[in-house]
């Protein structure tokens, strides 16, 4: 037996998330975390609807706590799918879509993407390029690089001047290219030749978040399955329920016929297999029961909704009283989760350095990380921060946002 | 948009668990089955202690649903791996040893084998050796093929002929190879040199319930830790708690040092970020109650142990009554919640064929799925069995045993 270790060579990593290690050992009472990586919103706070079904489910004597099939709850998927797709998509009818219950909204970007390259990639010449949004692509790029893809670019939809999506710009990549969100690109089959085979891989972390309509959220998937496109859509229930501890995602399938469905139903089938075997079943239940109960599940996300739209009304009124300077309509002109408040990377650092307050260095904050505890001291330090350096951004390269 | 599937290559595969497809599609009331994979023991039996103890959890206003730490519950790890390895470990004093909270134990066993594949496989002249116990083989072959392993090799401990652990065959391997349960073995690193460089990856499904002590199931583990082996240990609370469908797992690293269990932890924790980012909560809050608290813990154990027991004396008396042929004396000398009945494979599939009994080609059988409903059926086709064929199987070779 040798007697040094067999992982000498080994080496120690930080990339994961160090704003969130930074701020978990900041020994500050102050402390406040805006990020949404790695922590939920509101802490403690669950809809009522939702703890109210939680406890209903685990009080439940019949209830026997057997393995759940190897794809999941069945009555979650099929729910979750229908949400994503709606009851009247053509593919739900067609029998050619179904979801597989994964752990959370990363288990199902995992188990797609290795789908990907073993049966995607498989017939390229060339590598295949995948294209991520580039705000959220820092997990997901991680993600592709793991399960094998080495040609990974980050594609722009936000305009960083007038934060606001940049709809030109986009226009004219989904010309050459096309993608949403994050997706695969061109093969070129023959060098003469240069054919469009994409391949659009939905992200779909909180739909009737943003805009507080499910089926508005949902706008762009429909249109992409309407237009015919094979798909994958990987959802997540965490922010649109609150059970962020339960892990409780889908992986959306559309392909072109039933018999298609069945046979990558049957290889990603395989792949659980040998990855988690079958997914958690509590938060599932729980979800399912919303899901199936239209009411139910609008109480919850009105609920949501007005709940994140309040937050930045009070923000914005804020900085408004302590007259910040610079316009801040942006952040109730913007909706879902998330907010890029503009802040420059200096601002961002004297936050952190000064107020214990963490974000990316972009700017991006997640508005649920804003309650009734922490909005005065963060509206309060965000003035301080813009008033003592120079002045709220204007606009930021994209370089300057990673 | 191409009018064909961009998935016209993609095979069905019909590879997973086959036997629980054909038992789900039984239309028997009759039927029942008896193999461990896919499906738990007694169901709708959890141990009174934890149910009581997850009720508690899942009412717990105080609890918010926050993500868990990408690694897991702390409380959860340290217990389960100070139960493991035991307190008064030398690696747990000198802190060099450390659990990652898992999606089950098949979480455990992947995320392990990343990290194998990525870190040990890489300084080999030829293709590292992995080598797993015959009878359990099946779906952790797989995950080692997934991960890139391609030198894959059964090992056998089970005598097949007196149906009892095959001590000297165990030993002659032990001397060329060793390992346990499943192992990686040999890199030649001069080839005038065999130096032996083994990494052994214990397996502990059911730590207590094989022999009713959960000092005396763990020894071989710290036999091999005691001996200074850097390992890895994938646990399982699934059998022991009985909380199947929560998906607990813990995957236990034992390294030279605590400098090189950060780095290694810091690697698995990368990886678990692209897998599942974190692991769902109330399984291992319920668990680590359990297992912070002696007295609970000896009481669920004591509950199960017994109960494995009584079911393989029951089935030991049923035959004997029935005055089926052979002795089944085997039944009650082995341990644990698998036992092999010796029953021949055409045996096994009369059962299949006229009695709706499915299990495997080998004749094991998970015991906990006999109970007090179906105890006297499945004598009564044993019975039937055996006495309608050629009688018990007096031995069987390793290839007809797969």
């Amino acid at each position: 037996m040798a007697a040094l270790s067999l992982f000498l060579d080994v080496p120690l990593t930080r990339e994961v998330n160090w704003l969130l290690d930074a701020y978990r050992e900041d020994p500050s009472p102050d402390k406040v975390y805006l990020d949404h990586r790695g922590r939920s919103c509101w802490l403690a706070w669950v809809c009522p609807t939702v703890r109210q079904t939680l406890l209903q489910i685990a009080n439940d004597p019949t209830l026997d706590h057997e393995y759940l099939p190897v794809l999941g709850f069945p009555e979650f998927t099929r729910a979750a799918t229908e949400l994503a797709l709606g009851r009247e998509s053509r593919a739900v009818i067609e029998n050619r879509a179904g979801g597989i219950h994964t752990v959370g909204g990363t288990g199902a970007v995992r188990i797609g993407a290795e789908f990907l390259w073993r049966w995607y990639n498989t017939s390229s010449p060339t590598p295949i390029a995948v294209y991520i949004a580039f705000p959220q692509w820092g997990n997901l790029r991680c993600i592709f690089q793991d399960v094998g893809f080495t040609e990974i670019q980050p594609y722009h939809y936000w305009d960083t001047v007038r934060l606001a999506v940049a709809v030109e710009g986009f226009l004219e990549v989904l010309e050459v290219w096309s993608w949403l969100e994050l997706c695969q690109v061109p093969l070129v089959l023959n060098p003469s030749l240069f054919m469009k085979r994409l391949f659009p891989f939905f992200d779909v972390p909180a739909q009737g978040l943003a805009s507080g309509d499910l089926d508005r959220d949902a706008w762009a998937l429909r249109h992409f399955v309407a237009q015919g496109f094979e798909l994958f859509c990987a959802q997540s229930f965490s922010k649109t329920f609150g059970l962020y501890d339960e892990r409780v995602g889908n992986l959306i399938v559309v392909a072109r016929d039933n018999e298609t469905l069945v046979r990558i139903r049957s290889q990603l089938q395989k792949q659980v297999m040998g990855t988690w075997a079958t997914p958690a079943s509590l938060g599932a239940r729980v979800i399912a029961t919303v899901l199936n109960n239209p009411a139910l599940l609008n109480k919850c996300l009105r609920m949501l909704a007005e709940k994140i739209m309040l937050i930045r009304e009070k923000l914005k009124e804020k900085l408004r009283i302590l007259g910040t300077p610079g316009c801040w309509d942006h952040l109730t002109a913007q909706s879902g989760t998330r907010s890029f408040t503009g802040l420059l990377s200096s601002q961002v650092a004297f936050l952190e350095k000064h107020k214990h307050i963490y974000l990316l260095g972009n700017g991006q904050v997640s508005v649920c990380s804003i309650n009734s505890h922490n909005l005065d001291y963060v509206a309060q330090s965000i003035n301080e921060a813009v008033s003592s350096t120079e002045g709220r951004a204007q606009g930021l390269s994209w370089a300057e946002m990673e």
